[in-house]
Protein backbone atom coordinates (compact mmCIF):
# COMPACT_ATOMS: atom_id res chain seq x y z
CA UNK A 1 0.00 0.00 0.00
CA UNK A 2 0.92 3.72 -0.78
CA UNK A 3 1.89 5.52 2.00
CA UNK A 4 0.59 8.87 2.53
CA UNK A 5 0.94 12.42 1.89
CA UNK A 6 1.52 12.56 5.86
CA UNK A 7 3.84 10.39 5.98
CA UNK A 8 6.41 11.35 3.34
CA UNK A 9 5.60 15.55 4.76
CA UNK A 10 6.83 14.37 8.09
CA UNK A 11 10.61 12.93 6.03
CA UNK A 12 10.62 16.30 3.92
CA UNK A 13 9.67 18.29 8.19
CA UNK A 14 12.57 15.90 9.60
CA UNK A 15 15.11 17.86 6.99
CA UNK A 16 13.35 21.28 7.70
CA UNK A 17 14.92 20.42 11.68
CA UNK A 18 18.05 19.45 9.75
CA UNK A 19 18.45 22.74 8.17
CA UNK A 20 17.31 24.43 11.64
CA UNK A 21 20.13 23.19 13.29
CA UNK A 22 22.48 24.27 10.60
CA UNK A 23 21.37 28.24 10.98
CA UNK A 24 19.56 28.23 7.70
CA UNK A 25 15.66 28.84 7.09
CA UNK A 26 14.23 25.40 7.74
CA UNK A 27 12.77 24.26 4.49
CA UNK A 28 12.93 20.53 3.80
CA UNK A 29 12.16 18.63 0.50
CA UNK A 30 11.56 15.16 -1.08
CA UNK A 31 10.80 13.76 -4.11
CA UNK A 32 9.15 10.51 -4.50
CA UNK A 33 8.64 8.25 -7.37
CA UNK A 34 7.43 5.05 -6.84
CA UNK A 35 6.57 5.26 -3.23
CA UNK A 36 10.46 5.56 -2.98
CA UNK A 37 12.12 8.67 -2.04
CA UNK A 38 14.92 9.34 -4.75
CA UNK A 39 15.69 12.94 -3.51
CA UNK A 40 15.84 14.16 0.00
CA UNK A 41 17.35 17.58 1.28
CA UNK A 42 17.25 21.15 3.19
CA UNK A 43 17.61 24.24 1.70
CA UNK A 44 21.48 25.37 1.96
CA UNK A 45 21.29 28.68 1.19
CA UNK A 46 23.66 29.37 3.64
CA UNK A 47 26.43 26.40 3.65
CA UNK A 48 26.79 27.09 -0.14
CA UNK A 49 26.40 30.64 -0.11
CA UNK A 50 24.55 30.43 -2.93
CA UNK A 51 20.46 31.64 -2.94
CA UNK A 52 19.15 29.67 -5.25
CA UNK A 53 20.22 26.57 -2.54
CA UNK A 54 16.78 26.58 -2.29
CA UNK A 55 15.37 22.94 -1.06
CA UNK A 56 13.15 22.26 -4.03
CA UNK A 57 16.04 23.11 -6.67
CA UNK A 58 18.59 20.94 -4.52
CA UNK A 59 15.75 17.57 -4.67
CA UNK A 60 15.13 18.29 -8.24
CA UNK A 61 18.53 18.30 -9.49
CA UNK A 62 19.52 15.22 -7.39
CA UNK A 63 16.34 13.57 -8.26
CA UNK A 64 17.66 14.61 -12.36
CA UNK A 65 20.67 12.84 -11.70
CA UNK A 66 19.12 9.72 -9.81
CA UNK A 67 17.18 9.26 -12.57
CA UNK A 68 19.85 10.48 -15.70
CA UNK A 69 16.46 12.15 -16.79
CA UNK A 70 15.48 15.87 -17.12
CA UNK A 71 12.18 15.87 -16.27
CA UNK A 72 9.99 14.16 -13.63
CA UNK A 73 6.88 13.21 -14.88
CA UNK A 74 5.90 10.60 -12.52
CA UNK A 75 7.06 12.49 -9.16
CA UNK A 76 5.78 13.96 -6.25
CA UNK A 77 7.38 16.87 -5.15
CA UNK A 78 7.28 17.41 -1.19
CA UNK A 79 8.22 20.85 0.47
CA UNK A 80 7.42 22.17 4.08
CA UNK A 81 6.62 25.64 2.66
CA UNK A 82 4.88 27.32 -0.62
CA UNK A 83 7.48 26.75 -2.98
CA UNK A 84 8.49 30.69 -4.61
CA UNK A 85 8.48 31.93 -7.94
CA UNK A 86 11.83 30.31 -9.11
CA UNK A 87 11.36 27.18 -7.32
CA UNK A 88 7.65 26.80 -8.89
CA UNK A 89 9.47 27.93 -12.45
CA UNK A 90 12.12 25.17 -11.89
CA UNK A 91 8.73 22.29 -11.06
CA UNK A 92 7.46 23.67 -14.37
CA UNK A 93 10.02 22.91 -16.33
CA UNK A 94 10.61 19.81 -14.78
CA UNK A 95 7.03 18.65 -15.46
CA UNK A 96 6.41 17.18 -12.41
CA UNK A 97 3.53 15.24 -11.98
CA UNK A 98 2.35 15.98 -8.09
CA UNK A 99 3.43 19.30 -5.73
CA UNK A 100 2.26 18.70 -2.31
CA UNK A 101 3.57 21.32 0.33
CA UNK A 102 2.62 22.27 3.85
CA UNK A 103 2.63 25.94 4.93
CA UNK A 104 1.10 29.23 2.80
CA UNK A 105 3.98 31.79 2.45
CA UNK A 106 2.33 34.80 2.46
CA UNK A 107 5.47 36.86 1.70
CA UNK A 108 7.55 34.73 -0.88
CA UNK A 109 4.98 32.20 -1.88
CA UNK A 110 4.87 31.69 -5.95
CA UNK A 111 0.70 32.61 -6.08
CA UNK A 112 0.93 36.38 -5.09
CA UNK A 113 3.04 37.08 -8.16
CA UNK A 114 0.71 35.71 -10.66
CA UNK A 115 -1.49 36.84 -13.21
CA UNK A 116 -4.66 36.07 -11.90
CA UNK A 117 -5.03 34.66 -15.78
CA UNK A 118 -3.07 31.67 -14.74
CA UNK A 119 -3.97 28.88 -12.90
CA UNK A 120 -0.83 28.51 -11.68
CA UNK A 121 2.81 28.28 -13.55
CA UNK A 122 3.47 24.54 -13.80
CA UNK A 123 2.95 22.19 -16.15
CA UNK A 124 -1.23 22.09 -17.02
CA UNK A 125 -1.02 17.92 -15.82
CA UNK A 126 0.63 19.34 -12.13
CA UNK A 127 -1.89 18.26 -9.45
CA UNK A 128 -0.94 20.66 -6.75
CA UNK A 129 -1.99 19.88 -2.65
CA UNK A 130 -1.17 21.91 0.14
CA UNK A 131 -2.05 21.91 3.91
CA UNK A 132 0.02 18.41 4.64
CA UNK A 133 1.30 18.96 8.55
CA UNK A 134 1.09 22.81 8.09
CA UNK A 135 1.36 23.74 11.92
CA UNK A 136 4.01 21.96 12.24
CA UNK A 137 5.45 23.28 9.46
CA UNK A 138 5.17 26.81 9.94
CA UNK A 139 5.50 26.79 13.54
CA UNK A 140 9.55 25.85 13.02
CA UNK A 141 9.89 28.64 10.57
CA UNK A 142 8.37 30.83 12.72
CA UNK A 143 10.35 29.91 15.50
CA UNK A 144 13.80 29.98 13.50
CA UNK A 145 12.89 33.80 12.96
CA UNK A 146 12.15 34.56 16.50
CA UNK A 147 15.57 33.13 17.64
CA UNK A 148 17.35 35.25 15.14
CA UNK A 149 15.39 38.30 16.24
CA UNK B 1 35.75 53.91 -19.64
CA UNK B 2 33.57 50.96 -19.00
CA UNK B 3 32.43 48.66 -21.28
CA UNK B 4 29.14 49.10 -23.13
CA UNK B 5 26.17 46.60 -22.66
CA UNK B 6 26.27 45.86 -26.38
CA UNK B 7 29.96 44.70 -25.83
CA UNK B 8 28.76 42.24 -22.67
CA UNK B 9 26.23 41.15 -24.82
CA UNK B 10 28.07 40.30 -27.51
CA UNK B 11 30.10 37.81 -25.00
CA UNK B 12 26.88 36.40 -24.16
CA UNK B 13 26.09 35.85 -27.90
CA UNK B 14 29.66 33.91 -27.99
CA UNK B 15 27.97 31.88 -25.31
CA UNK B 16 24.73 31.01 -26.74
CA UNK B 17 26.51 29.91 -29.92
CA UNK B 18 28.65 27.61 -27.61
CA UNK B 19 25.41 26.33 -26.72
CA UNK B 20 23.75 25.47 -29.98
CA UNK B 21 27.20 23.94 -31.41
CA UNK B 22 26.94 21.59 -28.23
CA UNK B 23 23.06 20.63 -29.10
CA UNK B 24 21.83 23.04 -26.69
CA UNK B 25 18.54 25.53 -26.73
CA UNK B 26 21.18 28.74 -27.57
CA UNK B 27 21.09 30.80 -24.60
CA UNK B 28 24.51 32.51 -22.96
CA UNK B 29 24.71 34.62 -19.85
CA UNK B 30 27.50 36.72 -18.01
CA UNK B 31 27.67 37.92 -14.53
CA UNK B 32 29.82 41.34 -14.98
CA UNK B 33 30.63 42.86 -12.01
CA UNK B 34 33.30 46.78 -11.81
CA UNK B 35 33.39 46.23 -15.71
CA UNK B 36 34.72 42.64 -14.66
CA UNK B 37 33.35 39.06 -16.14
CA UNK B 38 32.76 37.47 -13.71
CA UNK B 39 30.79 34.37 -14.89
CA UNK B 40 30.24 33.58 -18.69
CA UNK B 41 28.28 30.54 -19.55
CA UNK B 42 25.53 28.99 -21.43
CA UNK B 43 22.74 26.94 -21.18
CA UNK B 44 23.63 22.91 -20.20
CA UNK B 45 19.97 21.34 -19.89
CA UNK B 46 21.02 18.49 -22.34
CA UNK B 47 24.62 18.29 -20.77
CA UNK B 48 23.54 18.17 -17.63
CA UNK B 49 20.35 16.23 -17.72
CA UNK B 50 19.13 18.73 -15.45
CA UNK B 51 16.28 21.22 -16.35
CA UNK B 52 17.22 23.76 -13.66
CA UNK B 53 20.74 24.02 -15.56
CA UNK B 54 19.60 27.14 -17.76
CA UNK B 55 22.40 29.64 -18.67
CA UNK B 56 21.12 32.33 -16.00
CA UNK B 57 21.17 29.84 -12.86
CA UNK B 58 24.66 28.73 -13.63
CA UNK B 59 25.83 31.75 -14.20
CA UNK B 60 24.40 33.19 -10.55
CA UNK B 61 26.05 30.17 -8.84
CA UNK B 62 29.27 30.47 -10.47
CA UNK B 63 29.10 33.97 -9.51
CA UNK B 64 28.47 33.36 -5.93
CA UNK B 65 31.32 30.33 -5.80
CA UNK B 66 33.51 33.26 -7.30
CA UNK B 67 32.84 36.12 -4.69
CA UNK B 68 32.05 33.62 -1.45
CA UNK B 69 28.90 35.55 -1.48
CA UNK B 70 25.04 34.90 -2.02
CA UNK B 71 23.94 37.81 -3.16
CA UNK B 72 24.88 40.32 -5.79
CA UNK B 73 23.95 43.77 -5.51
CA UNK B 74 26.96 45.32 -7.00
CA UNK B 75 26.46 43.12 -10.64
CA UNK B 76 24.84 42.48 -13.80
CA UNK B 77 23.62 39.82 -14.98
CA UNK B 78 23.21 39.77 -19.04
CA UNK B 79 20.91 37.12 -21.37
CA UNK B 80 20.60 36.81 -24.71
CA UNK B 81 16.73 35.66 -23.92
CA UNK B 82 13.94 37.12 -21.62
CA UNK B 83 14.31 35.15 -18.63
CA UNK B 84 11.50 32.48 -17.59
CA UNK B 85 9.96 32.77 -14.06
CA UNK B 86 12.50 29.92 -12.52
CA UNK B 87 15.39 32.83 -13.63
CA UNK B 88 13.50 35.24 -12.80
CA UNK B 89 12.94 34.50 -9.24
CA UNK B 90 16.52 33.61 -8.79
CA UNK B 91 17.78 37.19 -9.43
CA UNK B 92 15.04 38.57 -7.39
CA UNK B 93 16.69 35.97 -4.73
CA UNK B 94 20.49 37.50 -5.44
CA UNK B 95 19.45 41.28 -5.09
CA UNK B 96 21.15 41.95 -8.31
CA UNK B 97 21.25 45.25 -9.32
CA UNK B 98 20.71 45.24 -12.93
CA UNK B 99 19.32 42.62 -15.83
CA UNK B 100 20.06 43.05 -19.22
CA UNK B 101 18.42 40.87 -21.43
CA UNK B 102 17.95 40.62 -25.49
CA UNK B 103 15.17 39.61 -27.13
CA UNK B 104 12.16 38.72 -25.74
CA UNK B 105 10.52 35.35 -25.10
CA UNK B 106 6.34 35.51 -25.53
CA UNK B 107 6.42 31.68 -25.02
CA UNK B 108 7.65 31.55 -21.65
CA UNK B 109 9.76 34.89 -20.77
CA UNK B 110 8.82 35.83 -16.90
CA UNK B 111 6.48 38.94 -18.25
CA UNK B 112 3.37 36.96 -19.16
CA UNK B 113 2.56 34.97 -15.56
CA UNK B 114 3.53 38.05 -13.62
CA UNK B 115 0.04 39.72 -11.73
CA UNK B 116 -0.07 43.25 -13.58
CA UNK B 117 0.19 44.74 -9.88
CA UNK B 118 3.70 43.88 -9.65
CA UNK B 119 5.80 45.93 -11.41
CA UNK B 120 8.28 42.88 -12.03
CA UNK B 121 9.42 40.17 -9.46
CA UNK B 122 12.70 41.60 -8.72
CA UNK B 123 13.95 43.48 -5.83
CA UNK B 124 12.64 46.69 -6.20
CA UNK B 125 15.95 48.05 -6.61
CA UNK B 126 16.80 46.32 -9.87
CA UNK B 127 16.88 47.80 -13.18
CA UNK B 128 16.07 46.36 -16.36
CA UNK B 129 17.60 46.68 -19.66
CA UNK B 130 16.06 45.13 -22.67
CA UNK B 131 16.27 44.75 -26.47
CA UNK B 132 20.15 45.20 -26.85
CA UNK B 133 21.72 43.04 -30.10
CA UNK B 134 17.74 41.43 -29.81
CA UNK B 135 17.67 40.62 -33.56
CA UNK B 136 20.75 38.54 -33.67
CA UNK B 137 20.03 36.27 -30.37
CA UNK B 138 16.76 35.68 -31.53
CA UNK B 139 17.41 34.87 -34.73
CA UNK B 140 20.07 32.22 -32.85
CA UNK B 141 16.66 30.66 -31.25
CA UNK B 142 14.66 30.71 -34.18
CA UNK B 143 17.65 29.16 -36.54
CA UNK B 144 18.36 26.24 -33.42
CA UNK B 145 14.48 24.86 -33.36
CA UNK B 146 14.24 25.44 -37.31
CA UNK B 147 16.74 22.72 -37.46
CA UNK B 148 14.94 20.44 -35.23
CA UNK B 149 11.67 20.63 -36.58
Amino acid sequence: MPESDEFYMRHALKEAHKAYLDGEVPIGALVVMQDKIIARTHNQVERLSDSTAHAEIIALTSAYNFLGAKYLPEATLYVTIEPCLMCAGAMYWGKISRIVYAADDEKNGYRKYLNPGFKNPFHPKTEIVSGICKDECAALIKQFFKARR
